[in-house]
């Protein structure tokens, strides 16, 4: 780890960074509800993978209200429930935008979902409040005050604390902020973004000004690249993965088929041998770590679909220590994919 | 339909737009509480009527606290919990301005009006809030601060997500658009106003500035011109029609009777040939599809004492691909009643 | 009455007029609880009265958590509880300022006592708000911030819809604009203060740019000048009166016994002589009625210990069209109290 | 007392300030939590104590979160609840920073620490409101405005009337009245600091412009030093004294025994000789009335293990007369701890 990156650690040895420009710490590796809880996880299950990670310091957890079609938030509050968690112990974010329903305002960000989309949100959860609420996608067609109002008529009416966007172009954020600022409302803390070794244009570039302007965070999914950076791919995609399994992944196949997919399996396959020769440690854990240290990644949300996957992920904070300089640079050479600089005014000097 | 016409389509293949600069999807057609729910038309027949339009993609029902007394509302509530419709799959409204009582403070847009209004009206409605909350008036006897900061009340309380105005002069709309502005409240979203083939100079030439500068709305009453657009009084006033049959509508008799009324019958006449000739539709038909195209409706209301009427009445969305630049001349030609333009500064130019 | 002024009068004759600024209509005569209501006349007594000012069109009362220590407050609440009136109908008004207890927080201006005293208010009449809210005296000792965010919160709360001033000089109620406008709050809207034909500077003339500036209106105390404009201490202090009977009102004793008291007994006597002669009236009608007619007056509220003096006041508004200006001007040439003028800048002319 | 400090006192006999710039009166002694309530004494020791201390007009009751871990807000809530105090009579204030847990979101000045640190608090001390919540400490880690946000928004929910600071330095409460201002929100009331004959710099010197801009109040602790002040180690440190007694104060005893704890304990001595040969009383009494009349002494908060402690501590109110110029400039020769002045403008004149 480079010398300017310094974390603070929980009691039970979870680094923690806060979320965006808030006051509210968040664990540097969260749970996430994506695929998995109320989906393919349930019941019990679902409840071991939730204790096991707060056992180890993973306090925080994400969800939606498409995931799994509001089971994921039912599953979520009824594990919590079940294991008699203290609410304040808890950051529990989850995100609106597609509704539930097929009607016309039963998506998008117009101040009905976000009221209603909250509301029931909360009630599937069985909380009083969300610590944070996301706009799971921009929402072109309407104009940003009606956003900004809503989402801060939200957190005025004690039903979360801080509101993030997802998916959202800079330019969008920065419009947030405006409006945000002209009327005296609370601007977004932190966008929920894809960010990985190979997808580093919008979260490493496009936002840039927003980390600087704004101390802008990120909560990070897909931080293993849907299971590309833990080398299952490496040799083909077997039959009980997901992308093997699915029906619905015809195109994830054939991307990692296409020229540019083999690419990539090729450089994780180059990576797998430097983390395991270099930095005695699984590629996955290498990919991890690479995200932890990136300075405006608020969280990195895990999915699981048992607890030992959590486990096991956890590892990557062992991998710390040892990103020096050197390290860095030759990930990055073989990566090959940071964006070019911005060019800045002193360029032209 | 002309090319710049661009409609979405929920589920059910009815037509919506946003209400005005708002977020609120509205289907094109919606039902409307005046003169027949909870006066002519009541208990099941009513609950039969929103059963039908709501099948048909009609889930929004416009009423107001003056309707039938206050037993519009009553009905509409009613036969929603009779129904079991989802509050959240509905959009409803509702208007302020004559009490139900004789008192001076009952009725007006006072802050005390409104809030002890808005309140009356949700509990005749059964219902936590209304989707849009309009002002049935303006009230030019006090400061327009004080109506602008009571609706603002209302939707920071959460009984209403939008405010509107009705039957409000273009300079009474911007003026509260301007107090909005300045005071850093809510602005109003929309217009109930009175728009069709003979009552045009309000909606498309004095609020052509709030259409262009707020993006402002209209839901649209009296469209059939209280039911000359249909053919109906095309020879002569039936014993069993509106006119006919109550005596009330004097005025209205005898306003047909006068040589404007009459000419407006001509017209309708030539319309009627026009478009079943041409068109294949009723009269009715085309002058609703007329409304539709004009790109700041948001939705027009329909009244209906049976099902049926409904159901005739949605026969206008299959008019939408037959109203080409040529027809639409050849009905503005029957019409001769478009509104001269307004003088634009390039006039001098 | 002059030409000037036109009155607006409810389904029971009664006039009404704006209150202030806003959109509160109030009827010309209101009710008092100073004095008598929860003090010399208590339950069915009280009612009675009650009873009979509303039936008459008075619908507006006003009390303080003062007067008869919370008692007044406890007995109209009960009052309006028996006659079943319905909220809606009513306008009440209460004031904060001395608390009913001893301590240094209970009393005065500050949030703690405006938020636990309207709290308490509340409780004694067993509303859920209040219309108007005074502050019953200014508070010169705290902040005039603390004292306009507290009536506005009030307000927010929905507690009272409108706040005012009692007994406050025109610079005060200038900076509560002044603070109002600056944080964007709800300014007051009406002053509680004594007018009467002996007390005349502070209404007529500290306060018109109040009226010209703000619209401010006044609810007017003391229009009879403690009983001295009925006539009834023009032969002497009559045993049976509020000042021949209760011991504390030495100082009125005194002060009618004064020269100047004297002068004003002399006045009141040549007032009464050209009333009865002249315009066919009572001296108190008289007086009463040139009190409607200052276009600033928005109520005048009315003590009673029975209702017949509620019945007999009413009969002032039969002498509002007697009053021409040259009645008017026979008045002043009585009275000879009238304000000089304000030196305006035309002077300079 | 100089002629320029003028005390207002309840009836109970108890001087009484405002609290700052607020309209809050306080009494100039109130109780404090810290170290005994809920700790060392519990149950009916403490009721007893607040028994006394409100009986002889100390109707403040100052604690915190932190205190005994909780224990503090709950034995002094319930020993209110046992006295059947009128909450309206009372002024409790607590602090928030440390939470009572691990977690690194229980504790700081995030808005979800300040949320549900204050619902905790309330629901200990079976309250619906404090009348001040302070930020026990500033917290550098986060910006300023959701600091203020979050007060504010305790304030609006009616949890609280007024926020203030604790240990903040002046720049970071000018900090907070800058975004208050700039978001028209509610700037903090007063700071609780350490204040004694030994400890002036930052309260006399430091917080001078705050005085003289925002008249900012001061809620003091540790008035004697700890005990210094009382002369009980003149002679010494007593084995059953608070530093002789427990081991968690090593830091304290060796403080004492230092070169510089030397000077401070023959400072007291002479102290004491002076107060008891030409004020007749107790240097406890006097250091306290040195501060009673520092005019941004709003309180000055009295600890207690018994009740009787606080009856001497009042005695302090009656040297208030005695204390001349002569006897404030003898009482600065004797400490040589007055800081010296801020460079004034006027210096270069």
């Amino acid at each position: 780890m480079t010398q300017e990156v310094k974390l603070e650690y929980n009691a039970k040895g979870m680094p923690f960074r806060r979320l965006g420009n808030t006051g509210l710490r968040v664990p540097i590796f969260s749970l996430g509800g994506w695929l998995t809880l109320g989906r393919t996880v349930k019941g019990d299950s679902a409840t071991d993978i939730i204790k096991v990670a707060f056992e180890n310091g993973i306090n925080m957890i994400d969800t939606a209200e498409l995931y799994a079609k509001g089971e994921s938030e039912i599953a979520i509050g009824r594990s919590i429930k079940d294991l008699g968690l203290r609410r304040t112990d808890l950051i529990i974010s989850t995100k609106l935008f597609w509704g539930l329903r097929r009607g016309p305002n039963d998506g998008g960000l117009s101040r009905k979902h976000i009221i209603e989309g909250t509301k029931e949100a909360l009630e599937r959860l069985q909380m009083d409040y969300v610590d944070v609420i996301f706009a799971h996608r921009p929402d072109p067609t309407i104009p940003m005050e009606e956003v900004v109002r809503a989402f801060n008529w939200v957190i005025e009416k004690g039903w979360a604390f801080y509101w993030g966007t997802s998916e959202w172009s800079a330019r969008e954020i920065e419009e947030a902020f405006h409006v945000a600022s002209k009327l005296n409302l609370i601007p977004p803390a932190a966008e929920q973004c894809e960010h990985h070794m190979f997808h580093r244009e919008r979260p490493e570039k496009e936002y840039e000004p927003l980390y600087r302007k704004y101390d802008y965070g990120t909560t990070v999914f897909s931080g293993l690249a849907e299971g590309i950076l833990t080398g299952k791919y490496n040799d083909g995609i077997p039959k009980d993965s997901r992308f093997g399994r699915e029906p619905e992944h015809d195109e994830e196949r054939a991307s990692l088929a296409s020229e540019e997919g083999q690419a990539k399996i090729k450089k994780v396959r180059e990576l797998a041998v430097f983390a395991e020769k270099e930095l005695n440690c699984k590629v996955s854990h290498l990919a991890l770590a690479w995200l932890v240290i990136k300075p405006h990644t608020s969280t990195i949300i895990l999915g699981a679909s048992k607890p030992e996957q959590i486990l096991d992920n956890l590892k990557a904070l062992d991998v710390l220590p040892k990103l020096t300089p050197t390290v860095l640079a030759k990930i990055e050479e073989i990566l090959a994919t940071k964006p070019s600089s911005v060019v800045s005014c002193s360029a032209f000097a």
